[in-house]
C-alpha cells in the first residue's frame, strides 16, 4: 500500500528512472515487509525554473 | 474546502476530464454535504515512464 | 492506476468517508473507463488551524 | 526544513516565478524563524484543462 | 487559484501559522497578480520521525 | 534535490522508518548519481480509515 511520490530535476533518462523505481521498491519492501506489487511510485520531472532553494530558482544558479 | 489531487495516466481527453471533474465533484458534495463551489480539483497527467508498480515502469509492461 | 489525494476538514465520520470513497471511485470508473480495483484514494484530515483561504486560518473565521 | 508545493495556472513567466520564490521564502523565514537555505519550493504549472472548481474545468469557463 | 501545500516540522504555534498564511498569501498576490481570496493553503505538521534528510530521521539528529 | 513523499499505513515503528529512509536514500543516490545530503523524505502515516482501494476503506477489509 505504500504510495511514493518523487520530484526529480528534469533530464533523467528512462534508464535512470527504471533503475530508480526498481531500487526504491526494493528498499521499501525490505524495510516495511510488504511485497513489491503493493508499491506504487509516481515520478514528477521538475523544470529548473520550477524548483527553488534558498529563495532562488534552480535555473538562476 | 475539499481539495482533490488526481494522478492519471497520460492520454485522457478533455471530454474525459470534463466528465471526471463533474462526477467527482458530485460524489464529494453528496458524501460530505458541501456545495460544489467549495470543491477544487487538480489533475496531473503521468507519462507512462513516470509511473511504476511492482518495481517496474508502466512503459515497460 | 488513478491515485487520488483528498484533503478534507477534520471532523468527518467514518461513515462519511466510507460513502466518499465509494462514490469517488464510481465517478472515476465511469469517466475514465477503469475498473474499481485500479483506484487508490488517500484521505487527509486538516485541522482548522492547518487550512487557510484569503490569508486567514479557517479556525479564525 | 519547510517544503512548499505550489500549483499555479500555466502561463506564469520565469520573472514571476523568480519573484514568487523569493517572496514566499521571505514570508516563511519571517514567520517560522528559519533561515532561507532551509526552504525548498516546488512549482507546478497547471494547464487550464487540468484544474477544476465548482465541477467545471477552468478551460470551460 | 494558486494552491499551496507546506510541510513544516511539528511544534509551530497557531500564532506562527497565522502569520505564515498571511505573509505567504501576500507574497503570492504580489508576485502573481491574483487576489487573496484565490489563494488556498494547506499546512501539514511533520513529526520529527517523519522527516529525513541525508538518509537520517530528523529525530535521530 | 530529489524530494520524496511516502504514504504508509499507520503502525510502522520508528525502527522501520529509520531503515526505510536509509535504504530509500541509498536507492536514489545509486540511481540518480546524487549525494545523500540532497535527498529529503517526508513520511505520512495513513490511518486505516484514510486509505481506500477498490472503493472500500482499508479499515473495512
Amino acid at each position: 500500500m505504500p504510495i511514493v511520490q518523487i520530484e526529480l530535476l528534469a533530464g533523467r533518462t528512462v534508464d535512470q528512472k527504471r533503475a530508480l523505481v526498481a531500487k526504491v521498491t526494493n528498499a521499501i519492501c525490505e524495510s516495511l515487509d510488504v511485497t513489491p506489487d503493493k508499491v506504487s511510485i509516481i515520478l514528477r520531472d521538475m523544470e529548473y525554473h520550477n524548483y527553488a532553494k534558498n529563495g532562488k530558482l534552480f535555473s538562476d544558479k
